[in-house]
């Protein structure tokens, strides 16, 4: 079957046909589509997929009636494949495509805001079948909306296995030669190391990739997709500029019709060898051939990109202080005019590695601190304490205490009038006072949430004009105390502890 | 009597005198002393202490016989007063001033190594008599070995009464007019809202405080004495410059015979109204007639002072980020060549104001943090359990957690080879890895404190040439467990909770 009738909006059309087998079906030959309906006309790119198969996929952001045309130099045929299908409307659950929306924030196209609440588990897909089964099962008692992963395999501390498979036809070094003192070295001339055809693709591979991202939209989850990364000892970080780009060609072709992808150019991308013209070309090259314009970030390890390129789409950061970190949220915001998210403010764990040793308190503080100043904090765990499977590398079971907490910020976030908290200028210095983003309910002055951090004030005096319903909440505890309505000047206790906030919200009772 | 056969070193040889009273004794007559030992020839202005009597005061540093002439218009006879008093080997406890030492410490005259732990009770001495018994009570059971007080009294929240006495003649006015809401009102027009005769003092109120410094001095405690602040409705922080000089003038020779006074010019002189000119003034005003050198510091509400001018002896430091703190004393270090004494860090407490309400733990941690970097921490307390008697301005009793463990900091400070601490650049980034200043001792690797903060590693790797003494210390629970000696590759588990400590000793065992 290479066709379906019908599909409901934001999921996969996709054609299957068979063509060329001759010489190298991933370079020698074209195939694409037009997808036309009655509110969008959409070119995409087929790809080979292996076995004489090539397919073509397109996501249909309208419902209705589609009709398309298949053309290309994968086949001899002189017929033109057509046909048409009826897109209904989406699927519970299925909001659609991620999008950048009231400068700061994200909306779904289906008009819901989405407030990312995201976790970081590098390699985790290219695990064995049981481990993946466990992340997704882990994934599923969480409330996490987003994951970021490698397409490429990693090289890095507790990492040193084989992966499942490779992404290119050819043959892999021994890693029996490596250990956690010359793992480095191996980074070097990976190319001299390793063996591959950069013109053959598994198709496998990538096959099981898509059915991990697939997985993944069915939790709710967006697959924050890393292009490239540094931590490479079989030279996919090295590849030329012609390598690179029939690679992001390919999953582009493979995974833009995923509603829930995000292309996450690199992690680390400074750690790489290439040039700012190198990343400038793919992100250019994505933003010119993924026709959903899905996400676009660059994440760093020190230096930031400069992130007021109109190909990235949104902030994606790793801290660089080990101690202010989230509070800097701000800064960004008003420096890049663009959503901030802070995707390694750190990690939950115990390693000795200075990035990857804080407590779940300060994980979670991080997180309320990010949130209430309109940025979007990400997790990960590196707890050591059964063995080498980490979170943040691995996926698996989640050993720490901070994930258990985000359902409650995230509720919490989910009742912001309009699309996104922002943080008022004039607050008190006592960590952040969160208002809407939306300028009218800013206006009337209709929501705060003043958020204490690590502070212990015993109570706040307030000076209000209008009533307000007034909640204590404790984040790390997770309670919400509803503790009155009350106007003018009037004074709120507080338990004098760390992690509490007092949410405003202006009533009409 | 006014004068002593014997006296020993660093305490105070004081001759009273009785001289005119006509006019204005404060500023129509002079006194003054020669003092003349074997080591040394200091001369000292005498002062006014009312009812006729005249005093000049002088602290020897040095043993043996001293001749001394009294001169000045107090008296119109003509006989000098002359004599000579014989100075004995100092007291137990009595390691004469601190000075600065090895460009970044501080070290008592007789060589003994000072390290700072400090804290605040901003006019403690200006309460009741009951209340100053207490405070003194209360730091006797502590490790303080350095109080910062002012000299005026203070106008600020939760203390709006009268101070016990006033510094000089005249009529303060009226406080049952304030409020938490109108007191910053008050301290805009004091000179005209008090009536005050500025050219004379009221000896009874240096006495007190003259009394407190020597009580401080019994229980091995700095007086850090503030001579200006801008909590103020009675108009002393908007004195002229010529009763500015006045006012120095005779603390300066009342006080400068204790050796445990410092001064600090100010608390927050960015908050008061005089000009850079007017500081570098007071400061080179006390740099000339202070014979003892004792050591002069201005403290910061924001912008700091130039700490590198010559009259500054060291940075007194008020933290100006509210996340990221002592962390910067490498860089305060490092940018002005002085000791670093962080002042204000904020406060273990739990009042609403922002610098007033950190947990006892982030207390106990900032002070870790600084003194491994090699600075001087400083506490204060704002508690508001039990009424309004908070720490950190009236003194009285300490209700946090944190001063309990900073005697288990002190003495681990009093183990390190040299002077004190500094901070290795070559560090791992988790927490702060302390070494000693002292160069020999660093170039022989003798002594490592890894200091893991907010932190929690499950172990460390080291790779050490030589054998060392290895420790692992709970700054929180202040436990020290010798875990063995060790040499070349070894690994120490840590229990993976904050505040944990390694410590490293070379040895030849």
């Amino acid at each position: 079957m290479n066709t379906q009738n019908a599909i409901a909006k934001w999921e996969i059309f996709e054609i299957t046909l068979h063509g060329k087998t001759e010489g190298n079906p991933f370079t020698d030959y074209t195939i694409s589509g037009t997808f036309t309906g009655e509110k969008e006309e959409v070119t995409v790119d087929g790809f080979y997929d292996g076995d004489g198969v090539y397919r073509v996929r397109f996501m249909p952001s309208h419902e209705g009636l589609y009709h398309y045309v298949i053309t290309g130099s994968y086949t001899d045929a002189t017929a033109q494949t057509t046909g048409q299908f009826t897109v209904l409307p989406a699927r519970e659950g299925n909001h659609g495509p991620v999008h950048v929306a009231d400068t700061y924030h994200f909306r779904y196209a289906d008009g819901t805001p989405y407030y990312s609440i995201g976790t970081t588990c590098y390699v985790w897909e290219l695990e064995s079948d049981e481990r993946i089964a466990q992340t997704l099962r882990s994934l599923s008692e969480t409330t996490f909306n987003k994951i970021r992963f490698c397409i490429f395999p990693k090289h890095y501390d507790y990492n040193f296995k084989e992966p499942r498979s490779y992404p290119y036809e050819g043959t892999p070094m021994d890693n029996s030669v490596l250990t956690e003192e010359n793992f480095w070295d191996y980074t070097k001339n990976p190319l001299e190391n390793n063996s591959w055809d950069f013109t053959r693709f598994r198709p496998e591979y990538f096959r099981h990739i898509e059915e991990c991202i697939y997985k993944l939209s069915k939790l709710g989850i967006e697959a924050d997709l890393i292009l490239f990364h540094p931590y490479d000892r079989w030279g996919f970080s090295k590849m030329s500029r012609q390598v690179d780009e029939l690679y992001i060609r390919y999953v582009t072709a493979r995974f833009a019709a995923f509603h829930n992808v995000w292309w996450a150019l690199a992690n680390e991308y400074d750690i790489l060898e290439k040039t700012e013209e190198d990343w400038d070309f793919i992100g250019e090259l994505l933003q010119s051939i993924d026709p959903y314009g899905h996400l676009r970030s660059i994440h760093n390890c020190i230096p930031f990109y400069d992130h007021t390129k109109p190909w990235i789409t949104h902030c994606s950061i790793q801290r660089q202080d080990i101690y202010k970190t989230v509070e800097f949220t701000n800064e960004w915001r008003d420096k890049y005019k663009k959503p901030v998210v802070i995707d390694e403010l750190a990690y939950e764990g115990n390693i000795p590695h200075f990035w990857g040793n804080i407590t779940a308190e300060e994980m979670v503080r991080r997180f309320w601190e990010c949130a209430m100043r309109g940025g979007y904090p990400g997790h990960g765990e590196t707890y050591l304490n059964e063995g080498p499977v980490l979170w943040w590398s691995h996926g698996g079971i989640l050993h720490g205490e901070s994930w258990k907490r985000f359902k409650f910020l995230y509720d919490i976030l989910c009742e912001t009038p309009g699309l996104g908290l922002t943080s008022d200028a004039k607050q008190d210095y006592n960590g952040v006072t969160a208002v809407p983003q939306d300028e009218t309910e800013r206006a009337n002055k209709t929501y705060f949430i003043y958020y204490y951090s690590f502070m212990q004030p015993a109570y706040k005096k307030f000076s209000m004009e209008g009533k307000y319903e007034v909640e204590v909440i404790d984040t790390w505890n997770m309670t919400i105390e509803k503790v009155g309505v009350f106007e003018g000047t009037f004074k709120i206790d507080l338990p004098g502890r760390p992690y509490m906030a007092i949410r405003l919200r202006k009533t009409t009772v």
